[in-house]
């Protein structure tokens, strides 16, 4: 079947490049490295810095709090290895919280091997962190807190702001432990402004935004400090590399496109989204919403279905031309239950009949009602296999 | 000036992407994650393997022992500390060339404050790395070796393969040390093929052979282990980061086309080059040479001038029309002098007078002829000022 003639439900894996940002990408071509002295160069450098002050625009940071990255598991590893490397001296305590991203989660366990500390805040059973739970678990030797904006699997959108103003008020005026937010999911769906959530670092990343892949961002707030993962003079020694004016100008054209259709999108893919999760939970029996039922990115579908497998739905699905996802397509060749699943609570078995669905910008309501039709078959049908297969365990 | 309208003369900083990379490109456009399991995800995961096979065939290695990343950088940065965590149990000794890319020095850096221990070779007058310099220095508890493959400011080929094999030699039976070279200015100009090199670990960028910007690859031989930098699930764990199809199918196309177009180009840039060479040290009194005369990158030209200074000398050539370099443009911002010549022996006022023609696929004999009168004609007119200014300094 041809691209065009399936229904593409996986928008939280991986997002189409928009004409947009393809066009920007055409623009921003030419031969010059931004880092040589001549011409061409200089181009390629002002072109490169545009991009970047066009991304801060968007995040609401100054240009020089902009760092431009490979991708989103670039930046949380850079914010969270690079920030507990620098603080060091402060303290070697890090808490970051059972539901992140697994470039948090590997970059926590790098960092417990060099001795660091590390504790896992858990969420509730709606996948929320809640500021109480950090502040139970934060210590004065904490230095670097991490926490997701919105959870890749099952959408639930956290308090950061809360957060923020949390850590500041247990502090007083000592030092509060730096909050970093990887906000990946976010952009084009709910506001990511740095000043309002109060982070100090945040990661975004551009093909998750209708942008190029290979290229994503780090802010980082003036005057926090930070140890580059990969060395080298660019970016202020903060990241090595070539930079390719390309990326970045893609990946600016699609976050500024994201921000301004935000709006109208975010609105529209909520509908979608409660329309989709109330069909579900109507049609068919023994199905449960994972995630927040409201605070939740509006492109976000998860649901579990009793007695059946996550991957046998979505082959099925995919059969019958819709592509959706078991849960982070970055963990999809791992037959162990999903984290998320396992640390909001779901027994191990009950996780694995999971499917999430989620929604963009070509997603229509008519999508929607077939992805239901046939998910309700397939469960259906599966169901049917089990029973004749396994007579005693349905 | 319009680009087209301008001489390039800085191919060892940033090749134009190549219309053959540039369809590659356009070709492997998808909207799947190639870790997603259904059919789009699916697409772009044969895309991307059919890269990974194409990358491994021109350096002659096996797919699996292909790992790509974001740039050379990347990979010099994993290559580096990923192999001297990983094997942090059997030593902590590192081996370096002094005359390593920023990437290498920088990463050598981190290893020493994480306690590892690191010692610089050094090269001869023209820039060679002996396979002597290395025995006196590998110790039983040497672990990684870095030389680079051939050094991107003064051009200068080291023995790879006569290191390889010394090391191989000395150790007997027991475990040699890993060998690492950076080859991201090989391609194209010389062979890189891992067997006949017997390289362990060897770092190749796409900038560098007319292919997209923001990718690159790490070989790594079988068997060989890595603590990954960049967490994640992707590239089995060594590589965090959802893939790139469109720069890896770019990057695979042009490092191909630049094997394929090697017979013809690099002795036609030999040619240029030497020409080049001749016509400087004729033409321009109180000029020198850097690197080796034979064992040198076809395409480059590194040159010192007696009694001025490598900035003006850019510059003037970028205001006649050239773009050249005076170094790594990496490091153009620093004015500190190239630490290449440092270990060169160049004294530091001198080294500040070098400049850098690298030579590409559009370069021609009248370029490189314009080149020459241009820069014999601004060496004669920076020191006609420095006499006027400084009349008892020349």
């Amino acid at each position: 079947m041809s691209e065009a003639n399936r229904i593409y439900l996986d928008y939280a894996a991986s997002t189409p490049l928009s004409a947009r940002a393809r066009h920007a990408m055409q623009a921003a071509r030419g031969r010059g490295n931004p880092s040589s002295i001549h011409e061409e160069g200089r181009r390629a450098r002002a072109r490169f810095e545009e991009a970047r002050v066009r991304i801060a625009r968007v995040i609401n940071a100054a240009p020089s709090e902009v760092v431009v990255t490979g991708s989103g598991s670039e930046s949380d590893t850079l914010a969270l290895i690079g920030a507990a490397r620098a603080y060091r001296a402060r303290g070697s305590h890090i808490l970051v919280s059972a539901i992140e991203h697994k470039a948090v989660l590997k970059a926590a366990e790098t960092l417990k091997r060099d001795g660091f500390s590390v504790d896992y805040v858990r969420p509730d059973r709606e996948g929320r962190i809640t500021p109480e739970s950090i502040k139970a678990l934060v210590r004065p030797d904490t230095t670097v807190i991490s926490v997701m904006y919105a959870n890749n699997e099952v959408g639930t959108i956290e308090p950061i702001a809360k957060i923020a103003s949390l850590l500041r008020e247990i502090r007083g005026s000592a030092p509060t432990p730096l909050l970093h937010t990887d906000a990946c999911q976010a952009p084009g769906q709910v506001a990511v402004d740095v000043q309002a959530l109060g982070v100090d670092l945040m990661s975004i990343n551009s093909s998750k935004v209708y942008g190029p892949k290979g290229v994503g961002a780090l802010y980082v707030r003036r005057g926090v400090m930070l140890e580059p993962i990969v060395g080298g003079e660019q970016e202020r020694g903060l990241r090595g590399g070539t930079e390719s004016v390309e990326l970045a100008a893609g990946f600016a054209a699609a976050l500024e496109e994201a921000e301004a259709l935000r709006e109208r999108e975010a609105p529209r893919l909520c509908a979608l989204r409660d329309s989709c999760i109330e069909a579900i939970l109507q049609r068919i029996p023994g199905s449960h919403l994972n995630g927040h039922r409201s605070e939740r990115l509006p492109g976000n579908v998860h649901v579990s279905f009793e007695g059946v497998e996550g991957e046998s739905i979505l082959l099925l699905m995919d059969a019958a031309g819709i592509a959706c996802a078991t849960g982070s397509a970055c963990n999809s060749f791992d037959l162990a239950p999903s984290h998320v699943l396992v640390a909001l609570g779901e027994e191990a078995g009950l996780s694995h009949g999971s499917i999430r669905l989620t929604f963009g910008r070509e997603t229509t309501q008519r999508h929607v009602e077939y992805g239901v039709e046939q998910l309700e078959r397939i469960i259906g049908f599966l169901r049917g296999v089990s029973a004749l297969t396994h007579p005693l365990a349905v």
